[in-house]
Parts: C-alpha cells; sequence; structure tokens
C-alpha cells in the first residue's frame, strides 16, 4: 500500500495520457497509452476501458500491473493491484463521467468497463541517478 | 518475427519518447518511458541504458519486452525479444551516438548498456474498433 503525494495525483489527473502495462502470468508484457484516467483516492486510480484487448485478457488472468505517467509536472511510475469493473454503482458513475467526456468531443465511445488499480508501490522515473527511486 | 513498414520505423524514430514494459518471469509488470531510441533494421530496435533498474533486473530473467510509442504519426505497439548488451563493436557505435547525443545537450550521463528488441509481433493501438489489431 502507498499512498500518492497531491502533486502525483494532480500529474496523473493532468497528464493527456499514462501508459498501462499488464502482463500475462507467464510474464509476457503487453503496453498501451490510456487517455481517460483519474484519481478515485490517495491510493487508487481509475483506467477505463473503452478498447481493452489483450490487456483485458491479461487483467483476467493477472492481476498486476504497472503505469508510467510523465511531463512537466514529473515522471512516476506506479507498481499496483488492478480490479476490473464493469457493473455497479462505482462504475455507472464512472461510465457516466467517461461517456460525457467522450460526448462533449463528438466521439461516438462509451466505456465497456474499467480498472481500478491499487497503488502498492510508487516510483520516480526522472533521469538521474535517482532513476527508478521508491517513493511510496 | 516481424517487419515493420517504413511509417513505423520512422514514427519510432522521430517520436520523442518510447515506452518498455518488462516483466518479472512470474508476470509482475515494470514499465517506463524511454527517449533515446533509434530503428536497427525493418525488424530491430534499440532502446540505451543509462538509468535502467528494475527494467535490467527483469530483462537478466525474462527477455520478453512491449513497446508501445504514438503520436501524431501513428500508435504503435511491438512484442519483442530483449537481447542486452553492454560491450562489443555494435554496443560501443551505438555508445557513442548516445553518448553524443547527451554531450550535445550539455548533459553529463553515458550509456551503460542498452537493449536490441527483435520485433515479433506489431499492432496498432489507436483507438477504434480496430484497437490491437495485429500489422505484422
Amino acid at each position: 500500500m502507498a499512498v500518492m503525494p497531491k502533486e502525483v495525483q494532480d500529474a496523473f489527473n493532468q497528464m493527456k495520457n499514462v501508459v498501462l502495462a499488464t502482463s500475462t502470468p507467464d510474464g509476457v508484457p503487453n503496453v498501451d497509452p490510456m487517455g481517460m484516467k483519474k484519481v478515485i483516492d490517495a491510493e487508487t486510480v481509475y483506467i477505463s476501458d473503452q478498447f481493452f484487448n489483450k490487456t483485458l485478457a491479461n487483467l483476467k488472468e493477472n492481476q498486476k500491473v504497472a503505469i508510467t505517467f510523465w511531463g512537466d509536472e514529473g515522471a512516476y511510475q506506479i507498481h499496483g493491484t488492478a480490479t476490473y469493473i464493469n457493473e455497479g454503482e462505482q462504475f455507472e458513475e464512472l461510465k457516466a463521467w467517461v461517456d460525457g467526456c467522450f460526448a462533449a468531443m463528438g466521439a461516438p465511445i462509451t466505456a465497456k468497463g474499467g480498472v481500478l488499480v491499487h497503488v502498492d508501490e510508487l516510483f520516480t522515473c526522472l533521469p538521474g541517478p535517482n532513476a527508478g527511486a521508491k517513493l511510496a
């Protein structure tokens, strides 16, 4: 369990994309940029699923994930544990937000699910001798 | 084995960053943005190691990797097999290029190794119903 400082939460929310890595249980990774995402609380982030394919297949068998995001606000990496959701009150609220964002863009796209990621560990990935150092 | 079309090779070279995912042998992924990278040939890309940490630990035990890169030029994903190098003629040539790039930026950074990635499969990761479709 790790608590994200406010500046990390802000960075996660403000950056245009984060990048989600999953893996098969025997270590074949998969990685994709993700645009619809938000911080749920200091220990949890959410990434919406519109087009998960290999990612979803991996998540069904292996819940360990890694996320990176970087920009003017910093460069971070989360190691976390994922829970895929596609029903229930929390999902419906998040889907309403995602579908509203796409509607506002005029895009005929809707969420089919999403992944809650519990933050197990937080690292910096700024270049330099401290690259990869654990923050929380 | 997969052959990257020229537009994919150009995208890999031109984008500011690509994102490299590795995994432990038992499926705990790791993911980081990478700035020093180039296409070697239509089936091979190179990512330079200045600050690999968890990535290097994973590569020593598991050579399966995934790479994503996206921008105005497209959005792609490679599944590949990595070979870590830190000696020999090819490495010294690549290190000279990387160290020269950093020197030109005035950055006191040098390459300590690098990873040759053989492209096993190539996918699109543009959003839409074809997200994740195999290209090669």
